[in-house]
């Protein structure tokens, strides 16, 4: 989720404090320079993605695997050599999928390839389709008019580097559903929020509101949509859609931290963040493996320096990132006494593409440490874009309690090929790209822990955003 | 399958009958120059591809759709103008997929993704795998090696434009599972015969030597015996596989034979054909309902001249091609006895690729014929590859009783990465593609139909190979 604007407003809006200019000193400088160079010829990264993906795969939050992962988290961190390891829990509504299926019915029976949306109930359901172009459409369509049939959602994502074909589409999947069985829809089947044409569908969260019947709601491959367009050209399309899916009581998963402690004795830290759970279609590879190799490994190299940095590094792998940023706003809640301690966040969950653009939300006073840092970033071809750029999803909560957000804005133009769907798997993770996207981890991470001054980071009291 | 080596052979070793040069009249060619250009401009295959995989989908040898598939063709052929439209009985075991799964237990427990190789019969066996790199590896493994054990034949096959990587793959799928049994192995995992890293597995047919006992075997989509890969560097790893499959009865499907009566009285005809089963996972679209479109609008635009050719020209759709040329051997054995009647027979079976080659398996009496049709064929790109080629897969009985080859050479670069997967449907098609490949197809059988003189076509008396 790209929620720049949003964002960049509030911290516009954020309170000024006067206070003097941020700034990082030159011998932080010298030493960000090394870290990067050693970064981009170090496979730390890569053998933490490769690990996490081969040895715990699929880490739905509340299966078997999501304990396995956090114990894996835990002991990688420990590994690497940082300082303090630790967990925090997570409790949410267990969501689990046993089975699903889709078949078009009658003169042109064949199968569909489709996946449950998270969220969605079970149930097996047999009705007309009724096509809609666009989220709107189906807002548009009169209360009733669906009674007894499946919405067929046919919005077309855009293919996009910054992934705002995906924000655009958002409503689709996580309100469609909801929007649908208010209207008397009995199921739901959406083109799958998707740029591959591979017979994948791509899975994701969806919520009713409250008091609305929850319906089955599914994704088609993109290729099973241009089916069903193609058969509606025909005549009416009956499909019958059976999913075995539902919530099962509660789970209680954990965020989990690694820390490589200042030696300024300062209580602030930055936070460099990923999240550790997946949906379960593919290994969760670029979804957000990938993620957490990024940040691991760049804090590891920050903790193999001779001397450890002014002020602390937390890096966070989120529990539960997939299901509603449930990891992220829990510890935002479970920190909120102290928010201001942390100095500065940033997430890697966005893929593994290459970093491009840089930028963080801090005010006035801390712009020039933004442009030091970006400095620092630029051999790496990242470019300092500074009215760009938002938190990542876990970073939001933090963000919303008064976080300053910083932001490597990776390229994404693959990564919808794959989000969420069987494909996201370790062999479309690319070893040097990992690498780039860990030197500028480290060198953000590095800077902000050493900057004079802080970035904005300060209690916003009463604001519930 | 390209045989080329061996038919080259066959080709030289026919009978030598003493005759005169086979010509192509000018004014077929100039007719043959017109047909090409408007087929280079017309849609026909395009939407007897689209009708196929649209209407009937994935089509089974066996299944309900099997005998829908039959209808289809014999109501196209009717549509496209053909002057007679006939079907001969295909009689064969019905092999059917229930449903299929397989998963990694132990320490590193997670789902597989893996299709049942066609042939395979039903069964849940968990044991630890071993991995051969290859069959020569397998077939060396000592007697009773595996007792207890599932097989992982890890070979990977080639990304080739002419399929040779794919025929140098051949015993892996066809003979490995037999093999494994024989050494006392409980199931077969293979890699995948694709070139794609898309996480879907590849089906097609394996059969079990005479007295070797059927055990369930099943190909793992790339990424996943990529995984297995780094599962076994980390220690032993057993594999939970589950197959509900199997052979089901005997049934009874049918070859479908349109006809474009040619004007001069000959009893002689030229064959184009493809084949109208598909494998289930995906709706068969490069396989073969292109070659369905290809070939039937080539003959529906030799239909449309003012005047016939003056040989006749079949378009074939053969039953079940995929369990072993079922259809195209019962045709050949119940045309046995007018086999010389077959001018030249060729098939569009190797995707929607680019023609790129041409080249017939005629004897010396006909190349000039031969390098007649491949002037005309010249403006689409295609060169006479005089050296090359071979019968696709259907024409093969035939040519083994006695009917000469022609060949039109694909592109395959691509056609492995959706060969027998879920992503062998119509997106993959691309509809210039495939009226290049009709231009071609018309050239060819219409030139053959108005050849002056025959390819070489003669009974194989006692040769049964």
């Amino acid at each position: 989720m790209r929620l720049a604007s949003l964002l960049l407003c509030l911290a516009v809006a954020s309170p000024a404090i006067a206070q003097d200019q941020t700034t990082i000193p030159e011998a932080a400088l010298e030493t960000a320079a090394q870290l990067r160079e050693q970064a981009l010829a170090d496979d730390t990264s890569w053998r933490v993605t490769e690990s996490l993906t081969t040895e715990i795969g699929p880490r739905l939050p509340g299966s078997e695997a999501d304990a396995r992962a956090v114990a894996w988290a835990e002991a990688k961190f420990r590994a690497l050599g940082f300082d303090r390891v630790w967990t925090e829990p997570v409790t949410f509504p267990r969501w689990v999928r046993n089975s699903e299926s889709a078949r078009v019915v009658g003169a042109h029976a064949q199968p569909l390839v489709v996946t449950a949306l998270g969220g969605s109930p079970g149930g097996d359901v047999e009705a007309e389709i009724v096509r809609f172009a666009d989220f709107a459409a189906l807002e548009a369509a009169p209360d009733g008019s669906l009674a007894g049939r499946i919405a067929f959602m046919d919005f077309q994502m855009e293919r996009t580097a910054d992934g705002s074909g995906y924000g655009d589409a958002g409503p689709v999947r996580s309100r469609g559903p909801s929007v649908a069985s208010s209207k008397g829809a009995v199921g739901y089947l959406m083109r799958s929020l998707g740029t591959s044409h591979a017979r994948v569908a791509n899975t994701g969260i969806t919520r009713f509101a409250e008091g609305v019947e929850p319906i089955p709601a599914a994704a088609l491959s993109l290729p099973d949509a241009d089916q069903l367009n193609r058969l509606l050209e025909r005549g009416p399309v009956t499909v019958s859609l059976s999913l075995d899916v539902g919530f099962d009581g509660e789970y209680t998963s954990h965020n989990v931290i690694g820390e490589i402690t200042g030696s300024g004795g300062s209580d602030e830290f930055v936070v460099i963040a990923s999240h550790l759970d997946s949906w379960d279609l593919g290994t969760g590879a670029i979804d957000d493996a990938s993620g957490v190799g990024i940040t691991m490994a760049a804090g590891h190299l920050i903790g193999q320096l001779e001397q450890r940095p002014r002020r602390s590094i937390r890096v966070i792998a989120f529990a539960n990132e997939e299901q509603g940023l449930i990891g992220a706003r829990q510890y935002a809640q479970r920190h909120a006494d102290h928010i201001g301690l942390h100095l500065l966040a940033a997430e890697s969950d966005f893929g593994a593409g290459r970093i491009y653009g840089f930028n963080t939300g801090a005010p006035e006073h801390a712009r020039a440490a933004t442009r030091q840092i970006a400095q620092a970033l630029a051999p790496l071809g990242i470019e300092h874009m500074d009215d760009q750029g938002g938190p990542g999803p876990d970073i939001i909560p933090m963000v919303q309690a008064g976080v300053t957000w910083a932001w490597l804005g990776q390229d994404g133009t693959q990564y919808f090929d794959l989000h969420h769907n069987a494909n996201d798997t370790l062999d479309k993770v690319d070893p040097q790209d990992l690498a780039q996207n860990t030197a500028a981890y480290v060198v953000l991470a590095y800077l902000a822990a050493e900057a004079e001054g802080d970035f904005g980071s300060a209690p916003r009291a009463g604001d519930d955003r």
